[in-house]
């Protein structure tokens, strides 16, 4: 799966590279457009490319001197966010052919930092269930992770260098660390999120899908328009928390062995690597987070399901129902349980940079399945904190498995910074 | 400005009559027509009126034996807000005759119930600035209030019994001071805001105007497919908070006065009112909200921004950008600002049915202004707690005055109930 190119490059060393002439946002763009056409047909990553349209704008970036942060860099859209010039599907048969009348903010503000949108990523249906026909680049008989499964198996091939994702539940940190990708999930809606299909409004996130950390605050501070969020490598070894989350006894034992390694690992170059345990109190945010997702889901879906119900698969009409037949009193309750844990959190990473945690209870699994393997993403979702997944071990079939790292809440740029020290450590370790 | 036809009856007393068969949902329906032929010239409630298919779903609704709870009841829609069948142009030339793919969560929901969908409601420029052409039902050389200022004139006017509204600062609670409606905020999304043009994620809120308080939760629930919220008054007299908040320097003498015969009249009814100060650290979340709004309003706005300048108003313009110009770390310190006064205001709720508060400075005033007189609606917004003002009082210019009430997060049931023997307890005094 070795990329030649110069598509190996990440985002801001290939903006830097365009800048200083080593190559052209067409070059750039060609090595990724070649590198499509030679592994879509087995990785199938995405719904739409809009190739005439990207080689022009390219022309035109190599014809102007853009100041933007991102100048002539592809990126590539999950397909339940909405662009203007190319149809956005859901993964959904309802949605086939349609475009939309505007751009997803997160969309309209990478085009205004120079971005160019090389095309729609595959996506289970409506992001949920019913997967897509993307296989994980390290192994096509693996599923790729979703549900942003074509993001994440994109920027995994070398076909992009940085890619648009969303996460409810765990889509963003899942497919990151199955395709062994970075991933990162911001502090709830810190990003934008207009203009992305709602799955439930209370839990939606942007992700990021990248090949380094600082490319995550790169993009990041595109979506933003400003100087947000960074990602230096702290200059002392971070004090990170070795957090197991309540689901440790359903980590396989490639997730186990990974986390023992990388706490070695970390240790071994200089960081503080204390075990926190959760208050029991928190086991209950699990079941909350269902209850909410449930409720919310089937409302947003409302339109589709009492109009098209004839167009979505069985599946996911019955998880709609169930969460019609949720007692609003049961998703009150909740939605009240999950804001006393929030609060609850804060003191818990107040000694922390970082807590440790598994990103996904092992590998990719075998055949191309929809999302499952829920376990480890969708508690840090539920507590509206950033969490980051960056990749460089793998387990016994070779697959990469991720590990996570988590920040409080709002401290977005005190997590990357950390997530950048450790991406170091993990690199240089590969040198010894 | 007396209704004469049946076209007063409430959503609930209108949809009892129908099955009853004292009128059709076809009678009910042209009343509402009737009305809105004889005074849309002078009120300006509405962009779109389905007048021809509303006939058809009312004839419908009249041969079938429909189970829902607003069967053949008329309900608006604000502008801002998806219809897969009418146009929806956010008050703004950029989307003039777009006709959006799909409903709102919440118009697919009423449809679902049994509702006609009557048409679309007038709203400033994205419901921000640049006032449309409505005038207030009571006189029409004075404001309506905005944003949901097309919702509040018809269901002030008799046009329409249901209208649904959004509130990100004050736009539910102050066109129905304005207008002598009921208007409510729920608890922040219980209510699905999907399909609902994104102001700031944060603090987008769904409104619902009706003309009683057990209205709003007959169309809560409608949108919500379930019980949800209980609207009969309480059995006993509620405590009730008087916070003055802390904007009462800026009441005028009109609210001083409706919120001293307020208090005086609920003490005449039995409830207990004790004055409730808020701490001063509270001061603080009213520039917060600012922050949040400008930061997230820009980034929502993005698309229209950077690709369709031309046609924002030079007002809306300014406030995009001054947006874009706050800085990350503000905007990142007043989410963690209301986050804990949000904390803090759970107690301070703990001994109180509700809080008596001002839902506007004073009454409509001249001229058909956009939003202003943003001062007593916009604390709770950030807040995230639910919110209702009644009619029933009127000032020196014989224009309505409304009472706010505040409730819990998520004690929208407490609120409303509360809300109720208020309401009743304001009707009895019209009778000594």
């Amino acid at each position: 799966m070795k990329p030649v190119g110069i598509n190996r490059h990440d985002a801001g060393t290939a903006r830097r590279m365009i800048a200083e002439g080593s190559f052209t946002a067409t070059d750039y763009l060609r090595a990724c457009l070649d590198r499509i056409a030679e592994r879509e047909a087995d990785v199938g990553a995405w719904t739409y490319l809009a190739k005439e349209a990207v080689l022009a704008q390219a022309a035109k970036a190599d014809a102007s001197q853009g100041e933007g942060a991102l100048h002539g860099v592809p990126i590539a859209i999950k397909d339940i966010i909405d662009t203007h010039d190319m149809p956005t599907e859901h993964g959904s048969p309802i949605y086939k052919g349609i475009i939309p009348s505007s751009d997803a903010a997160c969309v309209a503000m990478l085009r205004r930092s120079g971005a160019i949108i090389l095309g729609k990523t595959v996506t289970p249906e409506f992001a949920a269930v019913t997967p897509g026909r993307t296989a994980n680049p390290h192994n096509t008989r693996h599923t790729p992770g979703g549900s942003s499964s074509g993001s994440a198996a994109a920027v995994a091939d070398f076909m992009v260098p940085a890619a648009i994702g969303t996460q409810t539940v765990g889509s963003t940190i899942r497919p990151a660390s199955y395709c062994g990708v970075v991933g990162f999930m911001p502090s709830h809606q810190i990003l934008p999120v207009q203009g992305v299909k709602v799955q439930a409004g209370s839990l939606d996130n942007l992700g990021i899908l990248t090949r380094s950390v600082a490319d995550v605050a790169l993009v990041a501070n595109a979506i933003l328009g400003c100087d947000a969020l960074h990602a230096e490598p702290t200059t002392h070894p971070p004090r990170i928390g070795f957090c197991p989350s309540p689901h440790w006894p359903q980590a396989q034992a490639a997730t186990r062995q990974v986390m023992e390694d990388a706490i070695a690992l970390l240790r071994g170059a200089g960081a503080t690597v204390e075990t926190v345990e959760l208050p029991a109190s928190f086991d209950a945010a699990l079941d909350a987070h269902w209850t909410i997702l449930a409720f919310e889901f089937a409302r947003a879906m409302a339109y589709e399901f009492y109009n098209h119900a004839d167009e979505l698969s069985p599946r996911l009409a019955g998880l709609l129902e169930r969460g019609f037949a949720t007692p609003f009193a049961e998703y009150a309750a909740a939605c009240a349980l999950v804001v006393a844990r929030r609060r609850e959190f804060g003191p818990i990473m107040a000694g922390y940079d970082a807590l440790l945690t598994p990103a996904a209870a092992g590998e990719a699994p075998e055949g191309l399945t929809g999302p499952s393997d829920l376990l480890f993403q969708r508690f840090w979702t539920v507590l509206h904190v950033p969490a980051i997944t960056l990749p460089g071990f793998v387990g016994p079939q070779h697959l990469p498995v991720g590990i996570q790292l988590i920040g409080a809440h709002l401290e977005d740029t005190r997590l990357l910074r950390a997530a950048a020290w450790v991406e170091r450590a993990i690199q240089a370790s590969k040198h010894l």
